[in-house]
């Protein structure tokens, strides 16, 4: 399937493109937020990606940046960007998609917000999030290839929002698999950095040791961008080998047994794309203590649930979501010492990782297990994701490819902590090789 | 030396027996209240441990909490509370002590801050701190045993407004010592718990792995009391044997070329005091690995400021303070790669010290090098508290002992992550030994 109105028009530029035209003096400003409101209010009947924005006010922001002398301008002058409704922004409301948090509206800015803000980004609007990005109350935005179908969880309306087009940059965050998932339905680049490389202030902690600010561009140079505005640096600046120089491990992790044919076709077209290039390719099997990650996830992103939702769950009870309410509650006696077993193992497996992935340039692995499913209820799942979240891991997502029904499927490349340029500066070089690649 | 006028009247009262005087109609909030106004009124220009006050509309607070049916009242009823001003407060400005943040006014609470509402607190001010809590600008607070001597930092005004009678609970925020520190310096109970046992949602990050909300009380039942309102529980409810079946480990740390006469005769004391009790003592030496965590807890620190005060460093420049612009412009040239080792390190090092802790009830260790040094531009240093900091271990300040001058130097008990209502519950029995007792 394919996206309506896709490549018509300015709001199709990426975000480099797009800052780069408004600094030439190519467009101004103004010119790319009329085609972002042209398409907003073409769309967002149907993809409902918003739940705050102001088609007057995104224009006038629009007008004022075009008045600022050239001189005075920050890489991202002019671009529009949207924000997670997790995240507090000083002019919007921010209200978690939670009936308890209507006309929520905290007067200060995310720390990543602020950031954006000084680099000249204008802040147009609030993307829709399934509830406290955790569960319960889904967004009500769809996949821009299906409306029948979820544009994944939980950053669902930033992940949509650039997929359709209505905006070059969005902002998500991941504790499970929340920014790579959207991105792989949706068919758009995301990055989920390393943990704690961007600053978490500012937004509704899920679970500390995994919240991770993520963001959603049209191409691995719009992530790279914002990479350098959130101040992520590698200790060395990635030089990328020729193709036939390059040695990329495929790891399919231990949620392996969950993989639909979607997903097992896309990490078998992208591991032919590769070798097809000159790269090599080999295998990398986790030792058996990896296994115990899923579980470990779950067991820290519970636990730590129930100290950042105490406040809500004393004021509320039982009127949160009942999924939540029982993980509140701990309905599965997860103990303490369940929740240090489960830190100490996340934290020799990052080590050991590191190690394993040491011969290697990156590690090729898949972001989801299929395609979207049919929506709104089912958001999909964070299986492939979170052994990454928990690991720490930069992981990008590369589109490009397609599975069931010609719906978007992405594969995800990761690499040690803090080598996340080098991640997106081979994830370029791939998604090169993988757009519209044949998928058996 | 003493603190004038301790001991006189309402405000000196534990928050455990206001809290059970109030319940019971012996006192009301208002008889409390108007004790503690009066004693900030005679003590705020010496001591100054107040950033924001006002004595009417904390008066009006408790008259309403006295209005409120008995059968509508948390735990901490009309109990007063100060809160660091780094953290946010819906109804009072949070200035972080900083000349960039004068008048900014976060309309939201922290979540501590609304459970402590939510528990009946009545939250009257905020509290001095060191600039961001980190360094720079020094409170003005003074410390109320000798208005030369630091208060200690970074949460100097929360630890001098318990120990001066002001306020009988308040809370601090540590990523080094910066609530274990205070507490030792001006004689007060503290409790730093493990990592994460609390949400940090709402509060001027510093180093998202290690900062951690801690608090100030007049009694180890106090502290436990505030456990309970921020949901802190141990796998077993705690079950402390006799004095004679207890089995103590003193540790003397990788820091322990930096302990002053003070510090040493304090724990020479504490041990004696124990002995004498019929307490089982031996010394535990932690390993070689264990020295590196001192640079460990640096690099970890420092790099992670980086990313928490991007935005201020990208705004203000230098015209940050020049320790904190030096940080952040990295010009000890912390790489990635130090970074990393550092966080294995410490996580390697978390399970061999529950390994090495394991045969004993708790871990007995410097609280501060000595007593507090005269200010206001040394607050002291956190050399015996941030290893314990980096290792995420609960620790309890244990007041009682006096060293040079009269001051009052204090002695952490530590133990296992999530041992938290355990080590209070020792620190109770072991303070009763300690409090008064000889000192060399």
């Amino acid at each position: 399937m394919t996206i309506a109105g896709a490549g018509q028009g300015l709001n199709w530029l990426s975000a480099s493109d797009a800052a780069a035209q408004i600094a030439s003096g190519q467009i101004t400003a103004r010119d790319l937020m009329e085609a972002i409101i042209d398409r907003i209010s073409a769309r967002d009947a149907t993809v409902r990606a918003w739940s705050w924005f102001d088609a007057a006010r995104a224009l006038k922001m629009a007008e004022e940046a075009d008045k600022i002398p050239t001189n005075q301008r920050g890489p991202l002058h002019g671009v529009p960007v949207g924000i997670k409704d997790i995240l507090y922004t000083k002019d919007m409301p921010t209200q978690f998609n939670s009936p308890h948090f209507q006309g929520h509206f905290p007067n200060i800015d995310a720390s990543c917000v602020a950031l954006l803000r000084g680099a000249g980004a204008l802040i147009i609007g609030k993307n829709d999030t399934v509830e406290f990005a955790v569960n319960g109350r889904r967004a009500a935005t769809t996949n821009p290839h299906d409306p029948a179908r979820t544009p994944g969880g939980s950053s669902s309306g930033s992940g949509a929002a650039v997929a359709d087009g209505q905006v070059p940059l969005s902002i998500g965050t991941q504790t499970g698999g929340s920014v790579i998932r959207p991105a792989s339905y949706c068919g758009v680049w995301a990055l989920k950095p390393t943990w704690n490389a961007v600053s978490h202030e500012g937004f509704k902690t899920c679970a500390a040791s995994f919240d991770t600010l993520g963001w959603y561009g049209r191409s691995a140079a719009d992530l790279d961008l914002l990479a350098e505005v959130f101040g992520i640096f590698d200790d060395q600046t990635p030089d990328i080998p020729a193709l036939n120089g390059l040695r990329i491990a495929v790891c399919r992790t231990p949620a392996w047994p969950q993989i639909e044919d979607a997903g097992r076709a896309a990490l078998k077209a992208a591991t032919a794309a590769l070798k097809a290039a000159g790269v090599t390719v080999e295998t990398l099997d986790l030792p058996p203590a990896f296994d115990g990650l899923p579980d470990a996830h779950k067991v820290i992103m519970q636990s730590e649930m129930r100290s950042a939702f105490l406040a809500e769950h004393r004021k509320f009870g039982a009127a949160l979501y009942p999924e939540m309410h029982a993980i509140l509650r701990n309905e599965a006696g997860q103990t303490r010492k369940d929740l240090i077993a489960a830190q100490d193992l996340a934290a020799r497996c990052r080590a050991e990782f590191e190690t394993l992935a040491e011969p290697f340039d990156a590690v090729l692995t898949p972001s989801t297990a299929g395609v979207a499913p049919l929506g709104p209820d089912n958001t999909g799942a964070a299986t492939f994701n979170r052994i990454w979240t928990l690991l720490h891991m930069p992981c990008v997502n590369i589109p490009g490819l397609t599975g069931d029904a010609g719906l978007p499927i992405g594969v995800t490349l990761t690499g040690p902590r803090f080598s996340d340029r080098k991640i997106i500066a081979l994830a370029a070089r791939i998604g090169s090789l993988l757009d519209g690649a044949p998928v058996a």
